[in-house]
């Protein structure tokens, strides 16, 4: 075999290791970009070189390490950008009471609801949040998710918001995946504020911001703008504070009415705004204008019994980019793997299989600020990937109830998740 | 401790092994039957014992094999009393096709549609349909699936026919799971008999059936009654032959369109009526009447698209047992576990989840005319179950993306899926 010189991609000198024989979904741009019958190099902790096996130099590297992918695919690791990993107690006795025709009321006379998951996360201590997450990271890594983003958002007062917060932090020490962590103290109005949003929204811009920024344990800021939450104004200025002392910011928006927060987070320059079920044409215009990402969150579509699909004929024709995320939390959204994630959003958004998986990846990391290292495979990004053990990437939308995983790598590291911290 | 004398539950002598500090759901009857601190005795095959840990003698067997479960779950291990699980070739290509706007004469075009499982089980030889079906087994014991009934229908010839349900009969000597074996050559109308399906109903009677029958490799005879398939006439017809040759009957009914074959089964005496969303309320008194099961497939339903759902509130009104099953296909229900469905059977048709659990254990074995010995655990009928890691069964319904399996025991034998046949 004689090499093909190739003056744009030269293969580099120094590799520390070879993926051989491996069909590639470099899902670059937000397309598959698929290279048949290639190989992708990696060196540290980078993607070093990817190409076709027969523009390899001959003889390749002596010294790296080399894997025969047998024909299997490799595709970015999934990038999982909105999740509430973090809380303690279960709400499936809850489900369980909802499908037996239980009412709202049963349900929070039986102690339901979010504020069931806040009492419990209260009480629990760090160690006992931390043990809880982490046998969720693990779960995680065997389902192909190598960056995570995590919220706070049950604990609601300062203490709570900052025990789950410390927890994010020992997340990242002790996992391999990459985890951004989101400050969500504005998720709910908590029980001792009912009826007195505002006030609760003073503790959060003039106690709990300053104290998280102080700490620098979360760089991005999140609330929950809807009628049963908090309003536009409250929205606005929460985010002129967060902006103000430096964190990015998203938004849980339309998610079960028009409030048009969208447009506003989308004006003051959110990554993200997230669910988007009664979005308003303006204010899909307005996240086209300023390029915010659609995060879509066909879980919690699915475990509420919504009917209104978010507008994605819209994102497609204004170019917004959608993301496609978990949602994972005990309420709305127990999705433990972006696999289902990926099928619901085909099945239910009418997402094709491309723009699903570009979803969970390419705009996945667009929607943490994190396009420029992560959500896809290319020389000089992290080499956070996935063998699959599939014969397209369309099973990976298409297939239900089986994971087809074949090795997680994240910065150039092979994964056991049986070896991983739970 | 002192032993609390059961007359009604007396402790055998004899017991090769001893569950202990479990909560079981015995899903007898079809409900719950919830024991907390619960001990669960086998000997050889079967249940010899289930009753409260204070109940057990003092001392307990000094010879039994004892294992501690921690206070998790026991249940019954699932039955699938509905799946095509033998085919070769890929349908993922069509699934991507369809959600990308595809038409119907484009995916006939690029050679999709269930002639093109058809094509490709009819390629394949033996060997490797069984290496297929085996990775599937092998996956379904991960899932917790003790009992799997398969069908044939996807050769749609003699020769074909008889080659799946030979990988049937391989499948039983090689996996300890229990197979129920069912001929489905009334599946489709065949390409070369196009337009002529009463030709093609002739050579399932006269020819396949007799030679099944004869080789005694099936024990039910199901069929699809459908405008697309086959008519109510030669449902019955199908069905005259295969009664009169000792087998017992189950149908496809009303999965598209109002056939009246459910009926038509029940009164033929039919195990059960499977898909069933446009069944008709005389329908479902027939199937009352009969005691047939409805065999609810919400995998189907959610792959399609459907929006009209099985009449379930009429079901419970009538008495009609539901079961559930994975509809394991490659087209219409790409679904490998049984948790999934659990999910959509509550989610997307209403079923509680002790409804739902019922359909994939009690009831599912009652479809397989199995309920003497499986589905349900109670003395004297088989040792299958599942120990499982969850705060209460209804999380079986609850969680997506996560198989929070512990162990499961199959005849007695607790069963390591990585050392079954792959
Ligand atoms: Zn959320
Ligand atoms: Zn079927």
């Amino acid at each position: 075999m004689t090499t093909v010189p190739d003056n744009k991609n030269p293969f580099p000198e120094n590799v520390d290791q070879l993926f051989l024989n491996c069909r590639v979904a470099t899902m670059a741009h937000g397309r598959y970009n698929i290279i048949e019958t290639a190989a992708l190099a990696v060196a540290g902790n980078k993607i070093a070189w990817i190409g076709h096996m027969d523009a390899l130099p001959d003889p390749v590297s002596n010294t790296a390490r080399k894997t025969d992918c047998k024909n299997r695919w490799i595709l970015p690791g999934f990038v999982d950008c909105h999740t509430h990993l973090i809380w303690a107690g279960s709400r499936a006795k809850e489900f369980e009471m909802r499908l037996a025709g239980g009412s709202y009321a049963d349900i929070a006379t039986a102690g339901g609801g979010i504020f069931s998951t806040v009492k419990a996360t209260r009480a629990a201590d760090e160690d006992t949040l931390f043990d809880l997450a982490s046998r969720r990271m693990t779960h995680f890594l065997t389902q192909g998710i190598t960056t995570v983003e995590i919220k706070s958002g049950y604990g609601l007062d300062l203490t709570s918001e900052l025990k789950m917060l410390a927890v994010a932090g020992r997340l990242q020490q002790a996992f391999p995946q990459h985890i951004e962590v989101t400050f969500l103290g504005a998720h709910a109005v908590p029980l001792e504020f009912a009826g007195r949003s505002d006030e609760y929204v003073r503790q959060v811009m003039d106690v709990m911001l300053p104290e998280v920024k102080h700490q620098g344990i979360a760089t991005c800021v999140d609330m929950f703008c809807e009628n049963i939450a908090f309003s536009r104004k409250q929205t606005r200025q929460v985010f002129e504070k967060a902006k103000n002392l430096g964190f990015a910011i998203k938004l849980h928006a339309e998610q079960l009415s028009d409030s048009s927060g969208a447009a506003l987070a989308a004006q003051m320059g959110a990554l993200s705004c997230d669910h988007l079920e009664y979005l308003s044409d303006e204010g899909a215009k307005k996240m086209a204008d300023h390029g915010t990402v659609a995060v879509l969150l066909p879980g919690a579509f699915h475990y509420l019994k919504e009917t209104r699909v978010p507008p994605v004929e819209t994102f497609r024709q204004l170019a917004v980019p959608m993301a496609v995320a978990t949602d994972l939390n005990p309420g709305s959204s127990p999705v433990f793997s972006m696999l289902p994630v990926l099928n619901m959003a085909c099945l239910l958004f009418g997402l094709t299989c491309e723009q699903a998986l570009a979803g969970a990846t390419f705009h996945g990391a667009a929607a943490l600020g994190l396009a420029d290292c992560k959500g896809s495979l290319a020389r000089g990004k992290d080499a956070d990937f996935v063998i699959w053990d599939v014969d397209t990437p369309a099973d990976l939308c298409y297939l239900t109830g089986i994971t087809p995983l074949k090795q997680v790598v994240i910065g150039g590291k092979p994964i056991h998740p049986e070896n991983e911290r739970t």
